[in-house]
């Protein structure tokens, strides 16, 4: 650029920031008609790690595409290939119907066959997976391969795909990758995608998304669709806070009361059955069922079938004001049900991580219940209620340790306790959310982030969920490492069927994102036309995603 | 620290004290188990003038019932009937589904047949209008009277009901309040009502739902579902922001480019078809359908198939620099086109209200266009936008005038305007509402409001929006006698068919009370449980209405 050019250029920017100022007195600003973002097409959500695209584009219709195993297989594959079969059909089929639409509205469609940069029709994706597993795991490895592109061996140089990945998570992985790139053809006749290789693998072995079923009942089918998106996004913890004060939903085999009495009506509970078939739809999308017990406070449902569990609030006489907080400690026959019930819990929920809440616990109750306070007195810990906390806590996660599970609390009870480092896995939730994993990870705690990530908080869009990094705080490279992920929260006070999905989708999938993407994928304008092709895409799976950014629309 | 977390931790230290004495020093509160607020059972919403009931129930059998036309009748009427005998078979049918839920769960079934205030089988309403109207219209009577009694002259003294209304609109509004009456009798045969006299009119004529199809298309089977709801709540005006920056939906026939061009896709368009659709569901429901067609600004959409019709942005060289805001008035091409447009609009929709914006007029590119500057120099108003705008909009106001219809503005139009008390009614949205409601009918003219009725403001929830009162103002009589009511609006920025019931339901029923009911209803606490009752009812028939209070459930 010649000096006059780049002055003229200075000339319009500096004239142009002047005029933006002086056109907006009054507040407004010109709206451009159509979408306020435009989306992408054909762009990754997640983004994953590399991505090489070139000009050269191939065609795929799906009735002459098959995905070819070379490798280890196993129903986690099996049923995989089945499923993305389909969404590619259901893809082609969204793009056979707007071209109907466009043709009879008179528009000219596009045309590809002859296009410089067609390289040909791929008819297959070669799936070779080293080790297929059947089960999701904590560390499970989830890095896969994806190159599209001619093959420079074959004869005739026909187009290819090629998926390797060493688990089967990693294929499963891959699968959604491969889908995603493809973008309708335009003329209605089938699907179209680059030239690609992709290298891919989670920065975060941890995604969550924490359900609340307590607050208000959600149906099994609505849990799935959870399932479907989750899996689009590449999320892979469904944090199941299953019951909580209000209602009992879980049904216990042991403890048929517990939701006989403390569902909120006998058609709102989970039968084993339900949860089963929870965990395997889940398992089969490489996500895992963490599920959420929350003691000692949150338990006010379990008293309504087991009575005795609370302890019981006294008035300023020493008389029952019928009123109940705490699950009370302090009776040997509590801990004995607790012993069964979390036995119960571990064998039907196989993750190998279990929350045991321990947030928010109130002193009151505890503090007016004789029997309580006897115990408490005999003991000499008098008015330490958060003493009496703590060693409960300690006793569950030790409980919980010998049934092989890695215990998970909310950061009250961290705070509260006093645990050794490889005892519990920290969450934290609220305050000042750097300070405290950075405190965490620094006296050697694995941790994880929610805090900014509660979608009940309406306010909080995308964007400002995008911006939080769990790793955001000064800490040494050996703490960094302890970060396990973080978990976006949707809880239920106001959420239920006929909304939660609109709540949870796109936005949860901004922390999909962060927790998946390198840690420098952070330009939210960048990320913008992909998301807003997220939504479009979550809706022709049957997931209800609001919009991401304002007017536009899906064609449909 | 921002003001809503100053708040925060002020309410922290408040009851922190608080607590100190009742004993929550931690700040926690003990959950009672169960739903937040538990629902009424057979109160209406919004609740009438009037209401006497007494212990005296009786039954009533979807089978066994029916409704008896003794005056006046119409196809208002008729479908009305047809359409509730369908709302009170579906309720039963829930009651019974319910049941046998549960009897499943082993609980035992209410009896009713003994108890001693049960006063017999209804078999019939009896339906007397004098005079049945076919169309909705501002002024209409909604008033009604509904006895269900014992009918001392019958030789059987056989509970009866009798609706008597001036109009089919009284009779339509008496028929909700019938069927909000019932409920299910708890042992799954049929559905229950007490001796009831209800004496019911609203207190405004206007009682409004805006939704915005320009920024997300909505299909007309969800308008359908909000006009559904609507009913339910006795709201009498749909008003259609029908296009707008982002897109056109509407198909005018005299200039079909407007969509064709200004729609977001092919797909996503309103045919006369549609509109027809869309206005007479709504007629049937004693609801009006307002268009608005807001200009001179919020139309960039217009300007894709009606090159000319907008002012363009000149860069500070004169040249156009692509963009485009408001309607360029000083081209007499565009005023005709106007006239022949809005002459489409009047003979589409029938209403006699015509909604004609006039809001958030920027004065860029009316500043910079040559053209724009020109005439108005030669008017001797250089510089004076604000006089351009009033000008336009008084001769589109006359225009309107002339096609019988009642213009109504946005409040900005008002206060950059020039007009006479009786030339439009005056829209309120922004601002210190209440001392604008005053200032309006201080000079005469007819108000609305929908401040704090923003329905995509989404952290007011129905208790904000019901505290507000459009007659909260120091003013004459007469000045509150020209408060017609107002409207709760759900602007499309963030809302498709996605979201938008949910979103809209149930915090605009708080709106529809406030603008049936009389002025002294005004008690939040009390009103909960019934709209507690109202979300289940919404979703029975068919609108996914959002959780109201808290922790809960419909059972299903």
């Amino acid at each position: 650029m010649s000096a006059p050019e780049m002055l003229a250029v200075l000339l319009v920017v500096v004239l142009g920031l002047a005029a933006t100022v002086s056109g907006q007195a009054d507040g407004l600003s010109v709206v451009p008609p159509g979408p306020s973002v435009h989306a992408s097409k054909g762009e990754v959500w997640p983004k994953p790690s590399s991505t090489k695209k070139t000009a050269w584009f191939y065609n795929l219709r799906p009735s002459s595409f098959q995905f070819l195993v070379t490798g280890s297989t196993c129903d986690v594959l099996e049923n995989a290939l089945t499923r993305y079969a389909r969404v590619l059909q259901r893809e082609a089929a969204v793009g056979r119907a707007l071209a109907r639409q466009e043709q009879r509205a008179g528009r000219r469609l596009r045309g590809w066959r002859n296009d410089p940069f067609f390289g040909g029709y791929i008819t297959s994706l070669r799936v070779e997976v080293s080790a297929c597993e059947r089960w999701p795991y904590p560390s499970m490895d989830e890095s896969y391969k994806l190159l599209v592109d001619v093959d420079e061996d074959a004869p005739d140089r026909a187009p290819t795909g090629r998926l390797t990945a060493r688990s089967s998570w990693g294929a499963l992985r891959g699968l959604e990758t491969f889908a995603q790139l493809l973008s309708p053809s335009g003329d209605g006749s089938s699907l179209l995608l680059n030239a690609t290789l992709v290298t891919d693998a989670p920065r975060f072995p941890h995604r969550g998304l924490l359900i609340d079923t307590s607050r208000h009942f959600l149906p099994v089918e609505d849990i799935k669709i959870e399932l479907d998106a989750m899996e689009a996004v590449k999320m892979n913890v469904l944090h199941w806070h299953i019951v909580d004060d209000q209602s009992f939903p879980w049904q216990s085999s042991l403890f048929p009361e517990l939701s006989a009495k403390g569902a909120y009506h006998p058609s709102l509970t989970y039968s084993p059955k339900d949860v089963l078939d929870v965990i395997q739809y889940a398992r089969l999308r490489g996500i895992r069922v963490m599920p959420e017990f929350d003691t000692p406070g949150h338990t006010r449902s379990w008293g309504e079938g087991r009575p005795g569990l609370l302890a019981a609030c006294h008035d300023f006489l020493g008389r029952p004001d019928g009123t109940y907080a705490n699950i009370d400690p302090t009776k040997p026959e509590n801990l004995d049900f607790l012993k069964q019930l979390f036995g119960e819990v571990a064998a039907t929920f196989p993750d190998p991580m279990l929350h045991l809440g321990g947030d928010e616990v109130p002193d009151f109750c505890w503090d007016s219940d004789p029997g309580v306070r006897a115990y408490m007195e005999n003991r000499g810990i008098s008015g330490d209620y958060r003493r009496l906390q703590s060693d409960y806590l300690r006793w569950l996660t030790t409980e919980v340790q010998r049934l092989n599970r890695t215990p998970v609390v909310w950061q009250e009870a961290w705070q509260n306790g006093n645990f050794n480092a490889d005892d519990v896995i920290v969450h934290i939730w609220l305050g000042n959310a750097m300070d405290l994993m950075n405190q965490v990870t620094r006296r050697g705690f694995r941790a994880l982030l929610s805090e900014t990530w509660y979608l009940d908080h309406l306010n909080t869009d995308w964007r400002a969920m995008y911006r939080i990094d769990p790793q955001n705080f000064h800490g040494r490279a050996e703490q960094l490492r302890l970060v396990e992920g973080g978990e976006a929260c949707m809880w239920g006070e106001m959420a239920d069927d006929t909304n939660v999905h609109s709540r949870i989708w796109p936005r949860a999938a901004a922390v999909g994102e962060r927790l998946w993407s390198p840690r420098t994928t952070t330009d939210a304008a960048a990320a913008a036309p992909r998301l807003e092709e997220l939504v479009c895409r979550l809706r022709r799976r049957g997931v209800t995603a609001s919009p991401a950014n304002g007017p536009g629309f899906c064609p449909r």
